[in-house]
Parts: C-alpha cells; structure tokens; sequence
C-alpha cells in the first residue's frame, strides 16, 4: 500500500514523464529492473510508435472566473492524449468536450483519445448539469512530440532457459485497481523469487504501457518469447477484495490456463471464469494467432465489470493490503505449482513397499489413511503419461499436496520431462 | 408450384414412362439437364437394374357390373410394378391382394412390390369394409419387360473441381411432398446456381429413381464421386410448411453435417435432428461404409413422420409455394456457407489496427460495438486451424455475418486450404 | 456349493499347508491345474517372497482355566501371521492383542499382520467386553520359517496365441464371497472353456495369494503377459446375490473395460461402477504403471463395501448356488463377447441386398422388422473402424444378438483385425 500511495498521484499515459517516473519508483524498490525506450515512430507490427504526451496544466473557468475544472485536483480531469487549446467557448461548444459518467453522477470517468486529435475534460455529472449559459475558458497546456515509448523488465535467469512470464501495465492515470494492484503486485513477486535460491524456470516480468506497449514489446523478443516461453500471465485490476477472476486462452487448455485454474480452483472456489471472447488487456495481445503465446490473464473483480473501473471511484480506498497480499500469495503458488508439475514414472513394476520407506506415517488414523491413499493413488497415475496437473485434477489432491510427496518417495519416481 | 401441378398428376414408378415423361418436363425447365439410361439386367454392385414397368389400366369391379378402383381416379390405386391380371375372384381373394391404411378410413395407402412379383389394389379402408360378398372382376393392364431405368443429371462447373451435390428422386406417383418438392427445389436451386458467375465449387444434381437409382449411379460413378464431392445432401419431403429437420451421417461429423447444422440453426432453430439410425432414403447408399461420401439428409416433415406421408393424403394441399421457396432460400444458404467456408490465417503479429482500415464503422452505437467485437474475434480465431464454420461456431457469429467481415479484412487475412 | 463347503473349514493364508490344500483340491476338480513354488526369500520386484506361516493350534484361556478363544472353533480367531507365544498376561495386557469388530457384537472380524510381528486374537466384541480381570494363559503353536509361496495355474491354448487372463485368489481363511467364490467362479468357468473345441483366445487362469502373489507372478511373467494379455480380469467377491459391480483401470478405457461394461450393462443394469480411485485388490498390481495390463475387476458386493466383509459373517449362508451360476454365465458371456469381437468390413458398395439372402425372415412382423433393423444397421457400420463392441454401442444392439446377425451375413462381411 505504500507503494501505492507514493504511485498514485502520477500522471501516467501510454508515453511521457509519468510513465518515466513510475519505472524510475519500480526501479528504486528492484533495482534490477531494466528500461527500455522506443522512438516514436518506430513501426510495431501493424501499429506505429505514437509521439510523446507532455501535460502540463489543464483548467476550465465559468464566465464569473471561477475554475470549475483543474487538472491538479485529478489528472482524470483531461482527456488523455488532449492536444493543447486555449480559448473561450460557449456553454454549448464546452459541452461537447466534456465527458461524464451518466450513471454515476458523482465520478469523474477516465477516457482518452489515442489514436484521433482531440481536446476534451473530464468530470462529474452533477457539475456538468449544474453549468450555466455562457462563455467558458478552456485551458490545456500539453505537448504531442516526437520523443519515446517506455516500458520495464525484470530478468530472472533459472536452471533452464524456458521461461514463466508475467505482464502488467503502467499506463493509466490516478486509479488504484486498474492499474497499480498489477505493478505493485508483479514487484513484489518478482523480489520473493530473486530471493529463490533454485528456480527451475527462468522468469520475465514486463510493465508495459497496454496495447500498443505489449504489440511494440513483442516486436522486438517475439521469436524469442515462443521459444522460451512455457507459461504466461496478464495481471490486472488483481488489489480489490473480491473474489479472483481468470481469463481463458483462445481454447484454454495451455498450460497457463491449467495452471490457473488448478490453484484458483484450491484457493478460492468461487473464483470467476471468463471466456477468451470476454478478453480485453493485453492477452489479446499475447495470444493472437501470429504470437500464439501460453497466456492467460489473472484478475479479481475483471476489467468493465465493476462500476468503480475506469472512473476516479477506483481509488486507494478500492483497493486494500490484504487483497494485495492475496493476490501476491496466489501467484507464488501458480509459481509454486509450475516449478513442480513434471511427469513422473514410477520406477519399479507393480505397487512398491511404503512401510520400509517409512510411508505409513503412525499420526491420526485418518490423517494417515487420506496421506497413504493419495501417495498410492500418485503412484498409480505416475505412468510417463501425466503431468502433476493432470494426476492432481485425476486423483483429487491438489498439487501442493503431492509436492512432499513426491519429494519422500524419492527414486521410486523418475522425471520423464 | 406450378411445376408441381404439372408432374403430379403423372404415374411415376422406378422405372418406365412415367420418370421419362417427369425427365423431360424438368428439362424443359433446365435444358441442361441430361437423361441417362440403363438396360435392365445391368449388375450394379450387390443389384440388377430390373425390369420396365408399364402400366396402362387397371380396375376392380362389383358383382353387379360397377367399377368401385379405378387407376385413372388415382394412380395410387394399383401396387407398384403389379403384374397383369384379368379374372374374377370371390371377396376372400381379393381381400388378400387389396391394402388399405387400417388407422386412417379415407386415404389411399401407396405399396410397391419392386421384388417380388405381385399383384394388388389399394383403397381406402371404408371402401373395404363396404364391399358385400360375391364375385369381383379385377383388371391390371400393365407389362413388365426388359427396358431401361432413366435418372437425370445436371453438372455445374466451378472453379475448383471439387463438388457439392444434391440427389432427389423421382419414382413417386401422385404424391406431393413425398416426392415432387425434392426435384422442384433442387431444380430451382439449380436454376440459381447456374446463373451465379462466380462458383467456387462445381455442382451436381442428380434427379434418379431412390434405392435402384443411386445404387445405379453409384456403380457408375463412385470413384469420380469420391474424388470430388466434399458435401452432399440428399433432398426429400421438402415442400410442407413444418420446421426443417435433419438426418445425420453414420458419425455426424462430415461437412454436410456441419454445413447443415450450422444453417438450420441459424434459420429454424427449432429443426429437427435424426441420427443416422433413423435413416430411410438414398443416404442408405450414398454413406454406406464402400461408399462413404460426405452426405447428410436434408427435409421438412421427414418421411415416415407424418401421417400423410405414403398416402393419397400427401397431395398438392400439403405442400405451399412458400415452403418450397424457403427450402430454396435453406439450400442457397448451404451453398453460400459451403463457398465461403475456408480456413483462414491473419497476416500480422498483434491485432491489427481497425481504425485506419475503416472497421470501426460510425452508424448505431450497440451495432458498431457488435460487429467491431465480431471482427476483433474473427481475427482472434484466424488461426489458421480453424475453419470459417468452427469460428463461427465458437464467437456466436453466423457464417453469413462473417463472410462480409472477411471481405472488409482484404489482406489481414490469408487463406490456408 | 460342494466345492465351497469342501474348502471353506481350510486355513489359508499367503503362504502354507493351507494353500497348498485348497490348491491340490483345485487340481482334482481340473486336472490341468499346475501349482508352482517360489522360496521364502525370492526378490519379486520391490518386494520378498515371505516366510511361511504354520498354524497348529492356539487358545485362549480364562483365569478359572475355561478356554473361551480356541483356532479349532474358528481360523479367524488367531491374527493371520501370528509368531508363536505361551504366556500368562494380565487382562490389561491380553486386551492390547485382542481384535473385534467395534460396531459389529457378535462377529469375529479377520485381521492379518505379514509385514510385522506381532501375536493376537480376533473375538466377537462380546466376548472381549465381558472379559473378568485376572491373569489369561495365550497359547499360539505357529511356526515362521522359510519355505514356499504356491499358485495355481492353468492354460489353455487356442487359436490365437493372444490371451484372455482370468485371476483370483486363494489367501484367505473361512470367508466365503471373499474369497472362496473367486476361485469356485474362475475354476467353473475354465472348465467350461477347457470344454470349448473351437477358442479364438488362449486363456490364463491363475490362483494365487493377494497382492504378493500377483506381484510375484508378474515378476516371473511380465514381458509375456504384456506381449499377450489382450484383456485381463481379476475376479473376487462374487458369490453374494448383489448386483455386479465393476472396478475401472485407470482410465477406463481399456478392451476389458469395454467387455465389462456391455457385458454388465446387457445383464444387469443396475450393476455399479468404480473408478481405479476405488480399487483394493490384485488390479493394483495389474494396472500398475509400470505392468499396466489391460485389466479390470469384476464383483458382486465389492470388497470393503459390505458389513460382512472381513468378518465371520461372510460365512456360507452368505453366498448362493444361484448367485455363483450367475457369475459364470456372465463370465460365460464376458468370453463369448470377447471371442467374437472384430472389425469387420462390409464386402460391397452400397446396401446388399438382403431378400434373398433369406434376410427377411417372415416370422412376426415386429420381430422381423426389429431383426432387418439390426442387419441393416450392422451393415452400416461395418466400416472397418469400429469392432462389434464399438458397432453395438452406437446401434444399441448387445453383441451377443449381433453375433448371429453376423454369421447370417457370410461373406457379405470381411474381418478387418
């Protein structure tokens, strides 16, 4: 939550200083993280490098003098991207540059305007219909040039050069859920496995600007990433207190899907399924035919479903230390499961002794029989045909329960992957 | 409907006059169509092409001199391929060669007895039961002789030499929806087809007698047929204003199903499926295992589902110009998903840009949003695995609101079989 | 009946006299029984072949000299695998070696110890609960000493050197459905099959100690069992007059899966299914990963799931005649299917004609349309890709009413496999 608190009053965009700013923030707390910059103009893919956004000051005041609207209340108050205009406009002019939430009369939604010039604020319903006639000065001091898109990268080499990925973004302005639950999360995972002495699977985290951020990342580490990559993870609007929420692959069956289903599925049954035709972030990105890349996207309460998404209601008070935690929690498990889910053979023909091996463990009968029944029912289903993943869902134990165990049954299995 | 007037009143028969006179009316409508015949006595597969029936007159008369069957009141009223008789027999007798339709008192029942030499009148069960004792003349003027069985054929090339076809029949007497709605809606989908300048796939209509004909035509043409077709239908009971339904191959996985299921569901969701179990017509041959062509069974009320069906009942009332127009619109619909249905892959890594190619286009509101979703999903499943069917299937998108997008794309897309 | 009266007073366990017995009484009724020895001492897989156990008397008396536990009222009464002790304890001390079934007063339930030492009785809860305190006489007469571990096997060749492999086991003391009707059902039904003139399959009997006694024989057979077994099933509690109950392999999908199944379905419907998460006898052996021989197991009353199980109560009166008939024919039935299982091929294009190949029988006409129904529906699957078993399970005829079907059909068909 501190990190929280010193990243949310910056102006983010998909470029500019508050973009740098935060890396720089993400930086201070892993120094390992490296970043990049892009030229604007730099062709990525089907899309170009948009030039940089400066924003400097943006006000609008009544006829009386009065500014109603001022963007050091809330960067949400101007339109993203918003060329500079400074002039005096009628009430009917100001009314079609000015954006609301028309449900909520009491937010002041978020919207920007990347890809067509335009100039535009932000603010709540009650000011808007409380506005007189009149004439109105706009005022927004911004800068559209050709400077660079940013993002930043964590590296974490392990045993094997494949890797386990996770993307988050780094572009939106002063909301809390979507999106500083997914960095600070990401950071904070990624410290927990510096700090891991034998990873198995090399480890990418990325914090991107969204879309065009992921399409010009993958640009450049494309043939790379398909190569490398075993698993990978969106994480987005993940610091709410509700329940996790999972957003499928195209066909959900990679083995990010597997993985997140498996420990969403132990941790907190009722977790929310979504289709891949509910998509929205980046995993459209990460898994469109051409990049075809493992990727599922982890959330709690999912992007466009809450009313509080993309309107100043997504603040620091919508997202709680807990749900942080949570969050970080079930991702060093989603780590925790993948480190482990090999495919296993038993090594001896027909049901080997347990007594000697001392696995009639002489505990609470019933603890005793539940263990003894599991390790016999892995043994059974170590075949070289199945993953841990697929031998858990078959047998009923989840993967962290058959993690000990396997390790106490030692040569009795051996790794066909 | 017109057509259906002209041939209904004609005594078709597996063989003979009759399919000639019917062949010759067709093609009159189509030119060209082409009539073939084969001598009886011609070995085909397991069978013998048999002989030519002929039949002139035939009667029954009372005791007291009064003509109570009479063929040229219906032709239903004499067994199909009798065989001549001029006697008089007691009640008893001719009791035994009459055949009635015990649960309906007012119809004619239509019997045949292609195989075993026989013959017999049929009547409507009131008649029947009225008749007194005493001596009945009966009088079959009809001649079974070494001939030749006739079956029409239209080819339609296209650009590719791979085929659709369609397979009615034509052995019926006056019967309207079983069996005259099968050729009038096959020829006007042919009349269609013809006139479209840009097939993709060549077509072929056969119009034979059902069993003996296309187990001829098979003989005569299965490897040609097994090289080319891709999707057959067998076209029958197809002009009564009831829901459609739908008659599997053996596994129900060909793309005739595919094809066929696809559009009904979007059509008439509330059509009918049979599996191939409840089989009856010529996709007995066209799926058996030697042949194994992609065939399903297309209808409205399929036969031996209605009460009329094989009765006098199933007359020019039971069918409606309008019925036999949808089955006109069903099948075009078929056709239309069949030459667009491809597998295609997107061109460029990430989603493409929308904008710029004019895909977010700026009519209604809820309507750009649908199609813009449509696209985006369209591009997700381009896969290249996946063909414009299984996308459809899988974004909830009607193949006829896809084939549009997929022009728009231009060369985001590529096709890939 | 005879036979289970004869060897239900027999002492058995995995190893000794009490085996070898019942084995030699085995061999009078089949001659062709071969019973094989393997030394205390003999490395099978993980395991040892164990001591043997010899049990001449032993007894418990009271303070006051009356003898209340005594081996000749009951074998169950001694704990299998008892070392030898006589001895005065204290009651306290007699109640730590004392075994009863707690929720079951008056049964003397059937407890073991192979793989520990130990010394105990088993008595009715009570007799336990109404023991006076004072000091108890123990006395056990038994002996622990290397010698052999028996089996009994039979084989009987046929056609194919492919094998059907029935086994059962013969380890415990006066319990009659587990396990007296395993080796009664399997002895009966190779009698029958050695009876056979003309078998497709060879078939394997073995009689054999659980769990040690199958892992032991797998030691010495694996590599020909895995390059012949074509299905395999391990037969135990099936004398009770239950419903059948089947245990699954691991994935439930193997040729004895499949025969069970149909079998069971077409027999008794009600039967119940297990999964392999349920097993609990020698198919642990079979299915193990690393043997992984096409097994399953077959049941009425399924070990572990009936109160009379393990107990004294599975006496006599707990099995019948009619319930022992009734599992060999349905093993019976188990082997015809088998037998008979092909792929076949239909040998023409096109539906054959059936007429006259005397298809159309002319008995009752909804029996005839029934028997015309099923010849045509063979015929349209005969499509060398499915076997007998696949074709009945999609047509919705047993195999065994398609059996003459296909001996009607002669050369119509052609075996594929």
């Amino acid at each position: 939550m501190a990190l929280a608190e010193r990243l949310f009053p910056i102006c983010r965009s998909i470029t500019g200083p508050g973009v740098r700013e935060t890396l720089s923030i993400l930086q201070e707390e892993f120094p390992g993280l490296k970043v990049a910059s892009v030229p604007s103009g730099t062709r990525v893919f089907d899309w170009t490098v948009p030039r940089e956004w400066e924003i400097r000051d943006a006000w609008v005041e009544t006829p009386d003098g009065r500014r109603i609207i001022d963007f050091r209340d809330s960067n949400l108050h101007v339109v993203g991207y918003s060329v500079p205009v400074d002039a005096v406009v009628p009430r009917e002019e100001l009314l079609q540059h000015l954006y609301v939430q028309e449900d909520q009369p009491d937010v002041i939604p978020y919207v920007t305007s990347y890809y067509k010039e335009r100039w535009g604020f932000c603010c709540t319903r009650r000011l808007r219909d409380s506005l007189p006639e009149g004439n109105y000065r706009v005022h927004i001091d911004s800068r559209l040039f050709d400077g660079e898109l940013n993002y930043g990268e964590i590296l974490l080499p392990g045993r094997e050069e494949k890797e386990v990925m996770f993307s988050t973004y780094i572009c939106h302005p002063s909301m809390a859920n979507n999106e500083l639950s997914g960095p600070i999360v990401a950071l904070e995972l990624a410290k927990w496995l510096a700090a891991q002495p034998h990873r198995r699977y090399s480890y990418r985290f990325v914090f991107i600007p969204e879309t065009i951020g992921s399409i010009t990342y993958l640009s450049r580490h494309l043939e790379e990433l398909q190569r490398k990559v075993v698993a990978g993870f969106n994480i987005t609007c993940i610091g709410d207190p509700a329940h996790f929420s999972y957003v499928a692959s195209p066909y959900g069956d990679n083995l990010a899907d597997r993985v997140a289903q498996h420990v969403l599925r132990a941790l907190d049954p009722d977790f929310k399924t979504y289709s891949f035709l509910e998509r929205g972030s980046d995993e459209r990105q990460y898994c469109s035919p051409r990049v075809n890349l493992p990727f599922c996207c982890l959330c709690r309460s999912k992007f466009e479903e809450y009313p509080e998404y993309h309107t100043s209601a997504d603040n620091l008070d919508f997202i709680t230390e807990e749900a942080l935690q949570g969050s970080v929690a079930m991702l060093k498990e989603v780590v925790s499961v993948l480190e482990h889910n090999r495919v296993y053979r038993v090594t001896v023909p027909c049901e080997p002794q347990l007594g000697p091996r001392g696995l009639y463990p002489t505990i609470s009968r019933r603890d005793t029989f539940d263990q003894v029944k599991a390790v016999r029912n892995l043994l059974a289903y170590a075949d070289g045909r199945s993953d841990l993943l697929a031998i858990s869902d078959r047998i009923g134990v989840p993967v962290r329960d058959l993690i000990p165990l396997v390790e106490k049954l030692g040569d009795l299995l051996e790794v066909c992957n």
